[in-house]
């Protein structure tokens, strides 16, 4: 029987939110520019320092994300945040430098299929577009970092090439990008090929720090996270909720849940900044705001000391 | 960075299906006995082989298990399977000898205001009076077990004591019980403790095996089974579709989830001995019959390989 452990949990790990990015995108409705900037705001109130806002992508592919500028004009900024945006082509760094963003966010698929039909361009044109793109997002003062979707799978072809991924990596690597997002876009992550993908790529690319970017499309999200950590990961996507969700696999659910991850690692000996409580004041303004129950548990349950009274309806639990 | 990993997964875990007891017990609309008997024979088809299938509890105060005798009469045995029941007192262990259930679980809880709210007596009165429905039971040629409500803590009470779980286990093992269940009754189980709680108790009871029993109240259900695995704990308590929930957490939900479970070890490469597909077919057939959604992913979302057509609906995702 082994009883090694985990190493033991210490230090900082970096919760970024992508509600209002990954969250949002595919809702139907379009939420009102002032409520976005509310949310941001609270999610900054709630000690979150990343965040990534929202996407310069068409207006018309992405009706939602029309207001990226707007929005980003409208958060109250403080000196230790970092407002993100994903930036998909040089259209999108255009606008993006004429923000507060403080960076943009390059991304190509680890799939062909899936990088033509979120792209519509073969992983080969993404990777030759890059250049400029960061160029120009430098130039105009611009961190550049960099996301792989279907990193740990892909709907369309299964499983993706370690090598692939590899090569992504090294492309942004050249282009001086150390901040990389692996994207479980349709929650295809597991134990075995989170190892297995960061083990590879930490091998392959010294240097680069990895964002985990994980869905919990198929209930394993959150364990995901302590296989991320316990491989070195230090930094995680998640959405106020857990809002978000894939088009392709209906019910299911989305982005792991802040509130959710920030139980998580509190309850692990981690330390992340953010206060609980404000946590899942956002979610729960984030279901008001979209009118629908989200797949949040720990805003539901409140977390596990949030005492009820001897005198409520008996159980007969075991 | 720590990079020593998990001991790698190898070997069998077991997972015990509690569905039809932990799952069913709190549902309002009383299930017709032959739909539990299907279920069960179902789960066994699926590869489970420790299904908890009911509980001898007064009709009076839990309706739902009102038919146990009928249901465990129904079930078509085979040589390998494990049919357990509660064994809440000596009144169960008369009506338990009188069936074909393997084994009777003596379930008591780890805080005192819980142990008398569900089960109305003192802690103390419930040791007192295991040595006799432990003798029926084994008089009856019927498996002994034992179990710990609250034992990641008392939503009334708080933190329990880890003394006070090592005094109930030291009664179990004086009675000769080698297989203890510690019930995470209301979902307050989280990596810090759980650690916490098989250290303490794998210390103090040696020879003792040690059953999680989880809930996902919390959303950390399946990161606190990776944790568990870690500290050597080999068998687990889940419920088809993610069934059942407290009473006090109205929207939280219940018991973690066997197919996800399943999807999670087997993603992890631990042998479970139960078909993912087949766990899935259950999980649908507990829906259905109960009308209403279940918390289960897997079963909404399918397996990761499970692939989609490349001209479904375009995403924007990344």
């Amino acid at each position: 029987m082994p009883d090694t452990g985990f190493p033991p949990p210490h230090g900082f790990v970096e919760i970024c939110e992508a509600g209002t990015r990954d969250g949002l995108q595919i809702e139907a409705t379009i939420i009102p520019t002032a409520e976005k900037i509310a949310l941001v705001d609270a999610m900054l109130d709630s000690g979150i320092r990343h965040v990534e806002v929202t996407s310069f992508v068409s207006p018309r592919a992405v009706p939602q994300m029309a207001d990226a500028e707007e929005v980003l004009r409208g958060i109250r900024k403080r000196p230790d945040t970092n407002l993100m945006a994903l930036v998909p082509n040089l259209r999108g760094a255009e606008r993006a430098v004429t923000t507060p963003v403080d960076g943009g966010v390059l991304l190509i698929s680890a799939s062909e299929t899936h990088n033509r039909k979120n792209l519509n361009r073969s992983i080969d044109e993404s990777l030759a577009a890059f250049p400029a793109v960061a160029a120009r997002l430098r130039d105009g003062g611009k961190e550049v970092l960099g996301a792989v979707a279907v990193a740990f799978g892909c709907p369309f072809e299964g499983e993706v090439s370690l090598d692939g991924i590899i090569r992504i990596g090294r492309a942004y690597a050249a282009l001086g990008v150390t901040q990389m997002t692996l994207g479980d876009t349709t929650g295809m992550a597991a134990p075995n090929n989170v190892r297995r993908t960061l083990r590879g790529l930490r091998a392959a690319l010294p240097g680069m720090q990895f964002t985990m970017h994980l869905h919990n499309t198929r209930g394993v999200g959150l364990a995901n996270v302590l296989v991320s950590l316990d491989e070195g990961v230090r930094r995680f996507d998640a959405a106020a909720g857990g809002l978000g969700g894939c088009p392709f696999a209906a019910g299911a659910t989305g982005n792991i849940c802040t509130e959710d991850l920030v139980y998580l690692l509190d309850e692990s000996g981690w330390t992340t900044g953010v206060d609980l409580d404000q946590s899942i004041a956002v979610a729960k303004r984030m279901e008001a705001l979209l009118g629908r129950t989200l797949p949040g548990q720990v805003m539901r349950a409140g977390p596990r000391l949030r005492l009820h009274a001897a005198n409520a309806v008996p159980t007969a639990a075991g």
